[in-house]
């Protein structure tokens, strides 16, 4: 403890090792505690609904172009 | 915010459609905030425990008949 | 399960009546399972985070005019 | 409910059945209460952190060896 | 990791004592690893829904007789 | 979406401001996303389990001493 789950779309491993880092770095300065873990879950277009409807079908309307997920 | 969180078992993609439109609709109504993400976390019949036991071992058990999960 | 968890502010218990009730019904409808756990919990506006800064000092800002969260 | 979610690294079958068989005999035995319901959530090792370092990487640095997840 | 939560009804603080010490032991017995922490949410039992109802009126239906949850 | 939890001990407000900050300045920079929400949940000592044991009996063995929690 503590720990910090992110979810959030898929991600390439890059930026997962920049990620917890920087998630680590700021959650033991605040805490002053060593004990950190980080999960992160990365979530299909498909399985992600904003504003009632799937991720997948709002790109899909924006001619492949991702906006705000 | 709100954000809600579905922990189901897999789920056709034309189920998730209504389920996300569901859901939101549901939520903005009652918190009368316009943000809702919903998540769909799909979980296989290995990985769930009911009484103790798996989903998929309840299954064989059954016949292959889908009962409560 | 399935299980449906809420995370949003604060809420009075007849909207969570209303919250439970909807959100049952469009998930039993959708996954054809009649067991659903609904979970709401209820975060304090100085424990959610929007775009960097707690709700607690936007809801400040905006002169105590309740936007979106 | 009660609910119990494990978050951990992928897990054979045969262990999960011995994990959702005694997180369920604690839980039940606990509350009092029948309707326990075990999720197991499995992390691949590249979307986990600890102390700022993804495990994937922590298990190159050891030369393969797995410590303490 | 791994993490274990408990999503279930208030609970006394000895019983809080009996549930981590059988939930720790579970899940280092299946993981074989030692660094496990269990942590407890308490869900008051109006913010708690079974089958579209919530738990604090299905008691008081119930003349206040507790059942499944 | 992103939404970033964090499961940790009490904090004062002045650094959950800290907190939510960080966090979100990590999180938009690595996804390249604005949406940031982030959720912190406290749970008191008597609520988390370390090593099979409850916090709040760990400090009372160290002598109020706080350690790793």
């Amino acid at each position: 403890m503590p720990n910090v789950t992110v979810e959030g779309p898929p991600l390439e491993i890059e930026k997962k090792r920049l990620l917890v880092k920087a998630l680590y770095d700021a959650t033991r300065a605040v805490y002053n505690i060593e004990d950190v873990v980080v999960l992160i879950h990365e979530n299909p277009p498909e399985n992600v609904g904003v504003a009632g409807e799937l991720i997948v079908d709002r790109r899909k309307e924006a001619g492949g172009l991702r906006k705000k997920f």
